[in-house]
């Protein structure tokens, strides 16, 4: 018989994938399927299958443990975001935890997860300010305002932010909460590398988390989300950012949000999500 | 000037369309953009908006009054349920109401605020039995249960079941639970006009609603819907049985649920769920 | 070498396709990429393209003349549609002209030059009446009234009417032009060849014009075309019928309009019209 | 910690799928990703991961067992075919097993292997005769050919031919062959229950093997398929046909083969596919 | 009842959309459904509706006024064209207008109209000259040339030409005709600003028309044109661009031309065009 | 009458396209329709057709003479090689030869063909390496390796390399087998030109060979392909690249490969194929 569970139809031994080996290791693999708090265009809750298929298929030897998915409620968004919580607060000893989301409202508890006992920096890539309130109901878009609830003085840096596609009063609000942020324009003027330069000056004496929205792509490169927004990062922009920070800032957990399927077009988008955690991997 | 904020580019001034008069009306059209309770492929909550476009644009003149969306809280599936229980509690005096779903865990609700202080039987186009109990979480998956459990002693019938998309006890479950149901080779073997009749043998001492969940179409005519099964009602026999119905039942209520637009393919099925609305209305 | 014009990578010798044999024939195929009339969604100028690309390659030896295009002046239809009727008729002595629209509009122009100095009757497969009158502009929906202006007391019958895609004046406007016709309802309960005989009563006295608006056929089997109204008849349905009427009739001309490549998915309407225009050749 | 391998969203605890007890079961179920034969649309080498998903999502509790994929070398047909044929003779004391391909040309070697030391007949679902000889190079429109020659004088019946889809010479061929065949006119004609009773009368003196060229189904229904062909079979239609041949013939092994993922539309062919193979289980 | 006609899932009462306050304003919106000169890939017809559904739903409180769409005139583009230059033509006193097309023929005819009396300079973003004379019929590849015979001997610029896009003798012409151009890899080497600065220079002393044929944008990020050409600018790029432009000469008239929905994949080129007409708003 | 075979809908007699003159030339222009050797998602062997068509729809007077395309054999990689290189080597006395693949296992024998006793270099862009060596069956990703085998010391450069897309023995191979690479990042802060200029001076003392797998390309720009990587080349940075390649070491053939139809979006993929060919003729 010649028969087989894993059909590879390439045939090259020394193309390793990256869970081929499945054993225990320090950097750990978490999806976290749910889409509850957004507000416009759902999807993201089959985010995690896709990011991880595309993770797992790629050629590099790295030691990643993947440990599933969290087991999130459908319908109830405090029970959902009490499990992400109280999931990361186990995993806080881990030395990188890759998280694939999943809309933006689950950072925040990752997030708290991770910073029980200790002052964690935020920097976030995403097209938006995230410091929403809403008169009821939930929103994807308010994870920075509830990060920064949670973690208090620290450093939180937003970077990619379209003029166009925030409303006015948010800049000012963001100035008087002490938010820094860099405009597409200004990431622009200044280039990757003065960016990520003074993100490390900023976060340097802090453990960081760094959250990737991937709505801080350009929806050319990256279709598959909730709320596209066009003048945004390529995917080269993007990728050499995120090395440069997490080489940098070694951050301790780096999730990508907002990945939405149904959206997107050929994959692409969960493709590009897939490279940036592998990017991140400082310890590789 | 040659402005005109109501650009039809065909000119044909006898073109009269389904929402050119907006003046009140025994029949309305209300639309519930919700989705909270999909435990698969989200996107319903966004079917009312195509679902209104494709059914104002049909060129008939029938009488119709656009009440506009449910005011949903997203995040919130109780409250949501509530405020759709008390909006149709207020409209149970209306000839005919046209419903525009959201998933099919609005309809129970829809039900219960029409069946306050009276009798509603119930009769149900599905793929599925929708008879569900979940450990936690929510699914749509329940509506048939929530009808029964509100409705009591009403005849209940479930037109279309597909046998490979149903778990096998519930069909027992349904035996023991007195709903009448027909599967899709049923309807098949009986013909459309047959079954018409029996359901109409059924239910004619009652006040009915009509809920019609897109699956019971073949996903080849109804692609855009959060669980599609093959082997359904081609869309011209769905718009005759509904016809039959319609005319024979004379319902209060007519829903179309778990239209999902992110899954349709150039807008058919919420095109086809706007022309069984309107096949609907009995009073036309 | 090793080089091929014309590389086919299926090499079965016996495998002769419709296009294969360019020799001269009784039998002609003219494209007319024109979509000028339309006041909706435009294309159909893209659909001789895509017919005659499937129509030749039906793996079928059948004597066709691939005469091409209809040359058409963009932005001006009185000179297009002079064109369109000049040109055919001096085509009026071949035996039987297939004919790729374009849009509706073409068809009257087309009939009055093969009608030239006889009577020719018509039949029409369409979802819509096309007897419209605009106040200004074009439509393609004027194909059955201007065929009636130039045919004079000629039989005239239209197949596949919707009820819901109709205004209801077009009705009783038929009625009172003499148009017969045929709703899918009454389709769906007299059967195809019941229609097909009836039609052939009607018109066995006369040569007959077949005009296909694909759009009388389900958007789920045809979904590239103008103007989509569900409850079609299948792809095998209008295959039947078809057969059925030009084996009857021996129509000396048909055409397939309102194939409109930009809304298609996979090429299924075009293939479609090609397979119908094939299956019109009752010489064959 | 709530984190699960097992990501299921919908938790209703009597929710088995298909795949959940993986036990050895007297029913298997096998792919076979290649497509190195098509001529035309590659693509097929993809089908049996899609097929696969959606069988083993199937909310059903049927002991199939999942044996994997056949362990193809791309590039070499010969080698291939031979290991296809190696591995079904191993396999021959099954009572059931299902084949996921794969394009056509695998049918001849599944068959050579489960034929070694009995006859076997042959019940084929196709648009096509597949009786092709080629000059060179492959095709997978030589399966029934090759079976054929493989059994010798077993009852061969091909049903769902299109007339317009098949070079002229194949009809005559056929009959020359001692093929019996069924066009979808004559499908039409008789009836499914008919046609199934007629198939049984000539072969219920036989094992038979039933092979299901996804073509057959109209491409409304399968657009994912190398050689699409209008008015074929509904979904409704194959799923009724291949129910009564399951339970007439009870075939030792049923084959959905040239589902191609990449021209699917919302993964509604090898959706469909699945739910074929799950039909065909005749011990259920 | 919780009943709203304007269905706003998201519940931040400072979220104030662009279309929210529909005051009258200096700034103006029109739109110009036509595209009745397209020689190639028709549907720029439908870009107003789409541009302004972007547009409308920005999150900025900008005082702009919708006064609606030309009321164009199907199959008639002498009427039309007459109807769009006096429609402008009563515009002349707005500060700013914006104008969602249609294809660029419209532009000629808006230019007209606002330049009657006084001298407005030009200038295009486009991959194409257009230049062209044609023998017979329409395109909206004339644009240029028809705004330089009416405006005399005003400064032309037109910035983004693929020399693989345009016929060699137009790069002649051009020179000829005294218009000023950038090709795409000008544009990469003098960089954003310099090119801004340069355009700048040469038409400060005038009022000026800013044309934007979205095909001067990459395929990547604007799917949805007529005449696509690789090797265009980002959506950044032509954001920055825009902006420096609008900045600087504080056009009178911005337009975003070819927009054809039919070819948009997941409404990336509309959304982009009402970014560009937001950004070109100098007066915010 | 007023047919034309040549329907072209802009009526610019200025405007000659690419393969208007089909005169014999000392360029030209060669298809290789062959996907064999893809382990992953086929469909190059579509990818001539399209390439071709967008090529001579291209609005340039340059002479190619288009020689078809090699007549390949299906399911036999060995004769089909052998045929591609024998048409090669009867090929290599024209100036410079355009070929339009197919995967990139054919770059090998069009290589064999033209450097028959004589040393040719060899550049090529890409995302991987392709220095595999499979333990069975086929791969594209082998090309490099092979031109390596049969060109001896001649300089190969390899442009656009992925990190995050190679198995990391790859890189250490690479170096020992005195293969030179340029990953994305080193593309991007060398810029193109230095990129172009080193690459020029390895190989200017030979002839070249200059091979484009499209995949270096991002996929955002090159959707249609069988190995999509993040962070690929913009098409303009491409068109740059190719463009100086071109001008400074005046290849003697150029092929695009790895472009496959089945996963393009728009045929934005074979358009942009079409225009690198154009761009490389550095006659022109
Ligand atoms: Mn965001
Ligand atoms: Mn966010
Ligand atoms: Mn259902
Ligand atoms: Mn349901
Ligand atoms: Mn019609
Ligand atoms: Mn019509
Ligand atoms: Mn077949
Ligand atoms: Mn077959
Ligand atoms: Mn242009
Ligand atoms: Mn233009
Ligand atoms: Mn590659
Ligand atoms: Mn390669």
């Amino acid at each position: 018989m010649y028969l087989t569970k894993k059909s590879r139809l390439l045939k090259d031994p020394h193309d390793i994938r990256m869970c081929d080996n499945s054993a225990s290791s320090s950097v750990v693999f978490v999806g976290i399927p749910w889409d509850g708090a957004v507000a416009g265009r759902p999807g993201a809750r089959l985010g995690p299958a896709k990011i991880r298929t595309a993770f797992c298929n790629l050629p590099k030897r790295v030691d990643v443990e993947d440990l599933g998915d969290v087991d999130v409620v459908i319908g109830d968004p405090a029970e959902t975001w009490q499990r992400v919580e109280k999931t990361f607060r186990s995993l806080k000893d881990r030395q990188q935890i890759l998280v694939a989301g999943g809309d933006h409202s689950v950072t925040p508890y990752v997030y708290r997860g991770l910073s029980e006992g200790r002052k964690i920096s935020y920097v976030v890539l995403d097209a938006h300010f995230d410091l929403r309130t809403v008169s009821e109901g939930l929103t994807s878009g308010m994870a920075t305002r509830l990060v920064k609830e949670s973690g208090g003085d620290i450093p939180i840096t937003v970077i990619g932010i379209r003029e166009w596609s925030n409303p006015s009063y948010m800049f000012s609000l963001a100035d008087k909460m002490g938010i820094e942020y860099y405009t597409i324009e200004q990431v622009h003027k200044l280039g990757l590398e003065e960016v990520a330069d003074r993100v490390y000056q900023q976060h340097k004496n802090y453990k960081a988390y760094l959250s990737i929205d991937i709505d801080v792509v350009d929806p050319a490169f990256a279709p598959g989300v909730n709320a596209p927004s066009p003048g945004g990062l390529t995917s080269r922009e993007v990728l050499i950012l995120v090395s440069h920070l997490s080489k940098a800032l070694r951050p301790i957990a780096v999730d990508t949000v907002e990945v939405s399927p149904p959206y997107d077009v050929g994959d692409i988008t969960s493709n590009l999500a897939a490279v940036l955690l592998y990017t991140s991997i400082w310890s590789r």
